[in-house]
């Protein structure tokens, strides 16, 4: 080792001691007769000390010499600080430097290696590798190599075995776009990378591996938002001869052994909503549950507070909603047009917002006054059981899309709140997921989850006539909002498999040809079974109380699919072309 | 869960307690009032009793009803067996079984489901789901799973980061063919799957992470041999601040620590030998120490002790080579003849096999007695260190061709002698390897290793006139004969890195355009750096004491690169084709 210790560990109890420590130069101070030098490695910042007349001058100039970021060698004696730093481990002592080697000097970066950088996000990407310096994403990171520590342990525990499935398999229409792989062996054919081992894992049961799981890189070339990576991390799982109900305690298991782990936080036992509740009551799948601010319907079910009054948008909603924001009523005029311009921005798509202001004193101000008189609007503030000081706002229109909207403004005015603090955790299972959903473009049935789940038993003679109401045996787990985690009760049965095929519009022939394999599994003795898959990256960034996966991720894309650093996607050889048997267009 | 336990924990304890199994039908005996049924999981396999008389006629129908493989879950009394089997854990009970219950059917396997099996290689191919049923093969891929565990556990002890690098990186033209991937948001480009994580790990020390590894995927799109896959595991590693001797301790420990726990063997010390040795003495960069049978120089460097007798052969042989296998003097013409003509395949290629038998009486027989009196061949003996009872094997020829000849000859000599037992474990690290090789087809000078491979200092100044004689600070560990992890100190300086390229041929531009980003790094305070890597599924192999790595990856594929399972690569769809901007020539 070029050093004996690192740059984290010395402490007084090192004094006298003769050591050798290696890093990057963080900053020098140099006072004339005494020079102060931050060195910096991953594990710490240890304090060189040169001084005039006791240093020698050799030494003493190249401490001069250096630059931010150089990478240095220094030999010298552990001695106790004067003016001590608490904030370091390192903070009680200095080294008295007798040897001091450039091991390789740098250019002064393009931006600060500081937790609080002057760095814009295009410059940081391109100089990635210096982004990594900084303590805060090192250390997210770090979390990350925690997490997934965790993770296999509780696994391992458990019996289940990691499995490697292939990277290099077969592109299948069903599902988001596949990345594609030319094979240049099989002119004209190409590999597809997994969007998910699904498949795979399911045969994995089939061949009786009992308990699986495998932290793998998925792929999916779909058109990035900020959050999304054309390559991402599942902790990828599956156990047979199970129910619904073991997945569940399993993994809601693993994720409060990992909140307790990494984060030291007892998470309570997680409560279950099914999906239609969560759609009632939140208008979301993924209700952030931090804060409560549910819907109450105002019209919609066999409750109408809001029809035949001559407010015609109220009486042409199929439903009117509110939500009731607690000591709210001071909000100015001004606050509330903010808040309905904001709902009326196409991401949104509002029409307007109506809202009732319940004052401190009792009285009751709307906007919708000429309509509803007190009466009518005090049975509003009743069913939302809102109290004097609450400002009550209200959406309608079609019931999908005012739901969806008023889930919108439910988060925003929880975030304005400070309902939705990152470092509280609130974990939430969404059951009974719909089997089947409605394409209207392309006029069929699409699998809400995937084509392998199971519909619930229950529900499997609608599968003959009523497709919407089937619910599937498919779940959820929410933390804050975010689906960190979904699985499914699978088929395990070829007739029920293929009957799911049938219903998403595959020929028998498709079927066999895309599915074929899977099919022909079931009919050699394939177990029930079951699975989930939790976003690593997602549930990193949860970990690390941050928004964007991105920091959670080494080495990221941009937004068009790029990586900045090493500057990819890029053109290939013609004989490269050639030899893969493809022409560029 | 569908059981109370599994097929594999059951014993004498639990007798008289009622429970529930589930697993698939390994075998039925039925003796007419007795029916004995072996159901078998992941854990075992446990006897199930069914009793004309005391089991209700309906379990007895269903018993009967069932073939091999089917799944069922079973329910009934633990009791204790009277003719026990002590071969396996739960041999000492059986299962009165009280329900039968059939959860999937099963056509009858294509082949036997046993560890001695009828079905050849295709077909287990084909059907891998059921062939990963075999004990024998589920075994491998759970040996698999400790040795990653054990990999990972020892080097997280030692503060080692598992970080993922990207898997859609840039193709480069050096090294292996890379595979491609089109990219659909930047037309006419690509991205290219990892050879290794080479680059990017160098960019992690770069930014301090000091200690790095990955247990990853790695894609090579070459023609493929039987023990080669197109992708392919490694344990992937990388230190900072190090020596190539830190390399070689702590992996060596990483290796002893794996026998150790995997294995239960003690490994000793790993012995190290120079390549220069390594290739003089066997003739090989990865010998097989597990027996001796050195090389012996008869004519080469200083010593000729074959020239001048007429022997045309010998005389104009730039080399003449022996070994020495003990107690072979019986071996008769026709053996002598086999070992002949199995050296003359062009997969060898020798012209000719000379053999001295030195027989026990004291005499001596040689194929060139007509040219060589026993006084010179008694020189042979001595040089050999030869004893009565021992053959001695001659190779001659272009001293490369020679060795690479005899290299076999000793290697099947070794298998033939029994002296190569795959539960004996001897592992070497071969070091000091050429930095470049000459590539006498393309006209040019490769790098063995890889570009980023440091040359040893004190040989730098060669590579401006003898860059055939440039030593690197490369090393590799070879276990019986078989390369298992490679790796190297790594340049650390723009210029030193430059000039490498320059000498494999790169221009400026090229070397900018392709490498620029981590030379770029290396201006922004590089520390030194240096790494290994493992052949993941190679060491799983070793463990596993086989000879394919194929029998440890769970969906490997053929020889053609196809996945015949689920029959990939195959075609995609021209609107795919269409949206990635490329058409198929």
């Amino acid at each position: 080792m070029l050093r004996t210790h690192t740059c984290g560990e010395l402490s007084l109890e090192d004094v006298n001691q003769s050591v050798v420590l290696c890093g990057w130069v963080q900053r020098v101070r140099d006072k004339g007769g005494m020079i102060w030098l931050d060195l910096r490695d991953r594990y710490g910042i240890t304090q060189l000390l040169f001084e005039e007349g006791k240093t020698p001058a050799q030494v003493l100039e190249t401490a001069r010499s250096l630059g931010r970021e150089f990478v240095v060698s220094a030999k010298g004696e552990v001695i106790e600080r004067l003016s001590k730093n608490d904030k370091i481990s390192t903070g009680a002592i200095e080294i008295r430097v007798s040897e001091l080697n450039v091991l390789n000097p740098a250019k002064l970066p393009p931006f600060l290696i500081e937790d609080e950088t002057d760095g814009g996000d295009d410059i940081r990407m391109k100089y990635r590798y210096l982004d990594l310096r900084r303590n805060i994403v090192r250390k997210n990171l770090q979390l990350r190599h925690q997490v997934a520590r965790y993770t296999r342990a509780y696994l391992d525990d458990l019996d289940f075995i990691e499995v490697e499935t292939p990277v290099l398999i077969k592109s299948t229409p069903e599902g988001a776009r596949d990345f594609v792989v030319p094979s240049r062996m099989n002119p004209g054919q190409f590999y597809a990378l997994p969007q998910s081992p699904q498949t795979f894992k399911q045969l994995l049961m089939v061949a009786g591996f009992d308990r699986y799981y495998q932290i793998v890189k998925c792929f999916r070339d779909e058109d990035l938002r900020a959050d999304r990576q054309p390559e991402f991390t599942q902790i990828d799982c599956e156990m047979s001869f199970v129910t619904q109900e073991d997945v569940l305690s399993t993994f809601e298991g693993m994720i409060r052994n990992l909140f307790s782990k990494v984060k030291n936080i007892e998470l309570p036992e997680v409560p279950r909503m099914t999906y239609a509740d969560a759609m009632r009551q939140y208008g979301s799948d993924k209700p952030d549950i931090r804060f409560e601010m549910k819907f109450t319907e105002l019209k919609g079910g066999d409750q109408d507070l809001t029809s035949g009054k001559g407010f015609g948008v109220f009486d042409d909603a199929e439903l009117v909603i509110g939500i009731c924001a607690t000591d709210c009523a001071s909000y100015t005029r001004k606050q509330i047009d903010e808040l309905t311009d904001w709902l009326k921005r196409p991401q949104i798509g509002a029409k307007g917002l109506v809202y009732v202001r319940y004052n401190t004193d009792g009285s009751i101000k709307s906007s919708v006054d000429k309509f509803y008189s007190d009466e009518d609007i005090k049975k509003w503030v009743v069913a939302l059981n809102a109290k004097p000081g609450d400002l009550i706002l209200i959406l309608s229109g079609q019931a999908d899309k005012a739901r969806k909207q008023l889930n919108e403004l439910r988060l925003e005015m929880g975030t304005r709140l400070g309902l939705r603090n990152p470092e509280e955790y609130r974990a939430l299972w969404v059951l009974d997921f719909p089997l089947l959903e409605f394409g209207e473009t392309e006029n069929r049935w699409f699998a809400m989850h995937h084509p392998f789940t199971s519909p619930k038993i229950e529900d499997i003679e609608l599968l003959d006539h009523s497709l919407g109401m089937v619910r599937a045996n498919a779940y959820d787990m929410v933390i804050n909002g975010v689906e960190v985690g979904g699985g499914s009760v699978r088929i395990f049965e070829r007739g029920l498999q293929q009957k799911m095929f049938e219903i998403l519009g595959f020929s028998q022939e498709e079927a066999q040809e895309q599915f074929g394999f899977l099919m022909n599994a079931f009919e050699f003795g394939a177990p029930p079974h079951a699975g989930i898959a939790f976003g690593f990256d997602r549930l990193c960034s949860i970990f690390g109380g941050a928004d964007s996966i991105r920091d959670f991720i080494a080495f990221p894309k941009n937004n068009s699919g790029r990586d900045v650093m090493i500057d990819s996607p890029s053109v290939i050889s013609d004989a490269q072309l050639k030899e893969l048997a493809i022409n560029v267009v």
